[in-house]
């Protein structure tokens, strides 16, 4: 079985052996390890079909329950992951895929997460981590240092501290998200009294105790919907989740922010966090985080800045300007795997004041003891392997410098972009660049010519065939597999506020090209064309309005 | 930088290289990615230090909180991480580390392992995942497979539904735990009339809506504590997760459950979750599980099975019939990452009903749109990576008759050791091995006659002694570095119920050896009598109480 002897058998002899003896390297994983070594990109060239197979065809190979009794050679499975797999899958680092979060990454992380694989430490507590721990806390230090950059007995004082924490790693922006407003949570009903605070005694007697009517977070209409998920999992409710107005600029719209604190406060609702975003999913926009700071401040609300995508931006001093008073949040969330180029699986949530974590201390009896640095008593998760050390050498390895030059090209490229659209006749940017994150859509010049003439229903039917004809135009654009940008909804404000299908892009992977966004307009452009039901209807309409 | 140009410099040519044009394979990092490739057991053992530093010495070089300015070498830093992190990591894969649950890996995940990482996947939605959103819902389906045995129609409905979901693949057992008492809760507290159930209002309404006077989950004193952590987060109250004694074989007592039950029901509280544990963290012991599902059937409580170690046990038919019950369970917790012998962040958590997740589902504009097969409609967590892959790569390559050799040979192990402490006359156990996990510890001879003489109180000094004794061996033997075991506290019934500290081995490492075993004790039995106080201490009282 297995290592590659003549037929593929269970027997403790041959199973010894795939614990211990890899195969030679002319074998088929040896041939593919050589191969991506040397050119990752080549190797997910070739191996990744260009084109789309229909999800119904690829279930067909993913759809028996029943676990193989016997065991395959591992060259066969290869094969088979290669041709039903590997080639299924998205080309998510290709520079001409500019859809969604996830760049390329520098080649010295492929070796290094071998390393970090092969080493399977578990940083849930020092017994199987060792010096990962004190990794893991540096790393959570520099992001620290990176928002609130703090003296050095600061750091001294707390990194290494059994009882402290400057923050938590983890999945992803999630678990970040919700960890900080758990902590919030807990903050807000601790211990008083007679009462053992939420964490022992449950929100329930929580509420009692305390005499409110209800509980409330704030946070933008543009929040991610992972604070929706943080407010259902920590028994908050959904609907106290309350979204603020934003502006033209998708920006939290700080009298609206205002209007609902006094509402609330008079209703005996209690906010216990505000949430601030720097850099929207959707548009990329960051709220006005120094006047959020402001509010939060006077009221004693928990401050949480979800950065989880604009985070990095911090490295470029050229940037960092626009997420001013981000030093001033009590907890911010930044996603390692997103602009800072390391694989999926790195989320962090930093916390100003290295006390916070203690309202979510758990201890145990074999791990965890009271006085051990053990991670696990200061995280949500429980078992967790090593990614620190991926971003500790990336962020070694690429330098401060080297991540502000990688921040401002795609800022730049992003600025290019909005211009390229802006100069065509038949496209329209939707929302600015403030990031490297954009959206837009492709609309006819005579559409254009005939919104400026239409009545308010018409306008409404321009819209909606633009629509269609936007989600036709995605569609099969990620369909021919050539190139691929996302779309969502929104509801700007100089769209009269109607629900409007664009194009996002994001434009993180360093080895985007002009050339390649050129080419993205022109394919769009073409695409449209090849729509029999949207295009026409809109040329007919406009038409119809110019006549 | 980055590649081995002449000087670390950051400039945007050298940082293209880096997304683009990998080291020579003579370079620090190909010499190690051979050096693993070849023999990953020899890499470790070469480059993890035999010996202890002390945790103060490693954070020295932990310690500064500055991201660097300027870029570093590759093979600089890969120099660094090598002698400060590799060496100061834990041997995790090592035989003759038999204290914890992470096991040696089979070599063809290496090469997988960076596949899977190349590939950078996003598996929260289609979008960034394509084929590997089928594979992970096929092996949440083989897993349910193996739990449930429900027939084809059933798995040809529900495995790749968009509405439906077998479970729900996580970083670790921790969030599986989680998800499924969020699920239980949010199933308890459902909408209701004009009740738009707990996940909308939150815990505060939904008790106000339901008149129930306090909400509770069970599970034996041995429940992991996970389950503590859970309680908080959702906002139940640790002291709502309720504790029912265990039997002399650390099993939960059915009679005190039923009390419990009824107390509960008799004071207003709603237990909305019973937990049965397959394998307790500390002892390996399995609930009567059959008897648990009988009356959370009775009572319409939801039972989740915390199988998070146990659950891979379900591959052999030989040992299949401890976990009896399991099969009744709503919902099932299992770890790949352990004895699946995948990479750490590998954990599931399996339904029983596809329709389940219906109670935690969350959708937004962008991605997870209602019917979507987006798996992050369904799951605690947002982005994640494709482990599941690593999973699937396993059960086929090895297959289920490969696992029930790996399965069984580390039982008959757990089994050869349990009676080769009991033929020691100064070693003793103190849980028998139910699966591959047992614990015990060092008793001098004469202190076990002494006992057989001694009364209360002599007996509680023996015990606070020999306390004392454990800890000082387990401690001297991991920092020799040569075996290690782990350690914690049980209050076994046939002691008295007196805390006692013990060993704690767990043997599914397949390259752990029977001579591995027998220097375990020969070690422990050595440091035992390098021990200055403890030990003396121990024979000096031993011989008092036998005079």
């Amino acid at each position: 079985m297995v290592t590659e002897t003549k037929t593929a058998e269970a027997s403790l002899e041959s199973l010894h052996r795939i614990f211990t003896v890899p195969e030679a390297p002319d074998s088929t994983l040896g041939k593919i390890e050589q191969e991506i070594s040397q050119n990752l990109n080549r190797f997910l060239q070739n191996h990744i079909a260009a084109t789309d197979s229909s999800l119904t065809d690829i279930e067909k190979d993913f759809s028996n329950p029943l676990i193989p009794e016997k065991p395959t050679f591992v060259s066969e499975h290869t094969e088979f992951l290669l041709d039903k797999l590997v080639a299924q899958s998205v080309h998510t680092s290709s520079p001409r895929f500019i859809g969604h979060m996830t760049s390329a990454l520098p080649y010295f992380l492929m070796p290094l997460s071998k390393i970090m694989i092969g080493l399977n430490q578990n940083t849930v507590k020092i017994e199987t981590s060792k010096a990962f721990t004190p990794l893991e806390r540096q790393v959570l230090g520099m992001l620290h240092n990176l928002i609130y950059d703090r003296d050095d007995p600061f750091y001294e004082s707390w990194m290494h501290s059994a009882e402290h924490s400057l923050g938590a790693f983890c999945s992803g922006g999630t678990i970040a998200n919700i960890t900080a407003l758990w902590v919030a949570r807990n903050a807000a009903l601790k211990a008083d009294g007679d009462f053992k605070g939420v964490a022992e005694e449950g929100l329930f007697r929580a509420m009692r105790h305390y005499g409110y009517d209800d509980l409330a977070i704030l946070v933008s209409d543009r929040g991610h919907y992972s604070l929706k998920k943080s407010a259902d999992v920590l028994g908050i409710g959904r609907q106290s989740l309350i979204a603020i107005p934003t502006d033209e600029n998708n920006r939290i719209r700080i009298d609206k922010l205002e209007e609902k604190v006094a509402e609330l406060k008079a209703k005996n609702t209690k906010v216990f966090a505000l949430v601030g975003v720097a850099g929207t999913t959707e548009t990329g926009n960051i709220d006005p985080l120094d006047a959020m700071a402001e509010i939060a401040e006077r009221e004693g609300i928990h401050f949480h800045v979800d950065a989880a995508w604009g985070g990095a931006s911090l490295m470029s001093s050229n940037q960092r300007h626009k997420l001013k008073g981000i030093e001033r949040a009590d907890s911010v969330t930044i996603d390692a795997h997103k602009q800072l180029y390391v694989p999926m699986g790195a989320g962090m949530v930093i916390f100003k004041d290295p006390s916070m974590v203690s309202a979510i201390e758990h201890h145990a009896n074999y791990i965890l003891r009271k006085g051990s640095k053990d991670l696990g008593s200061h995280t949500l998760e429980g078992s967790r392997s090593g990614m620190a050390m991926l971003l500790y050498a990336s962020l070694n390895i690429i330098g401060r410098e080297g991540y502000e030059l990688l921040i401002d090209q795609s800022v730049d490229k992003a600025e290019y972009f909005a211009s390229l659209i802006a100069e065509q006749p038949d496209f329209e940017v939707v929302s600015k660049p403030e990031l490297c994150l954009l959206t837009y859509r492709f609309v006819p010049e005579s559409v254009k010519k005939a919104f400026d003439v239409a009545n308010d229903a018409q306008r409404g039917l321009l819209h909606q065939h633009l629509n269609d004809l936007t989600v036709f135009i995605q569609k099969h654009q990620r369909e021919a597999g050539n190139t691929f940008v996302s779309r969502t909804t929104l509801t700007p404000v100089h769209l009269d506020n109607r629900a409007t299908i664009v194009f996002r892009v994001v434009l993180a992977n360093p080895l985007t090209t002009k050339n390649i966004l050129q080419e993205v307009l022109e394919e769009q452009r073409a695409l449209a064309k090849q729509s029999t039901i949207a295009y026409p209807k809109l040329l007919e309409l406009a038409e119809q309005i110019l006549n």
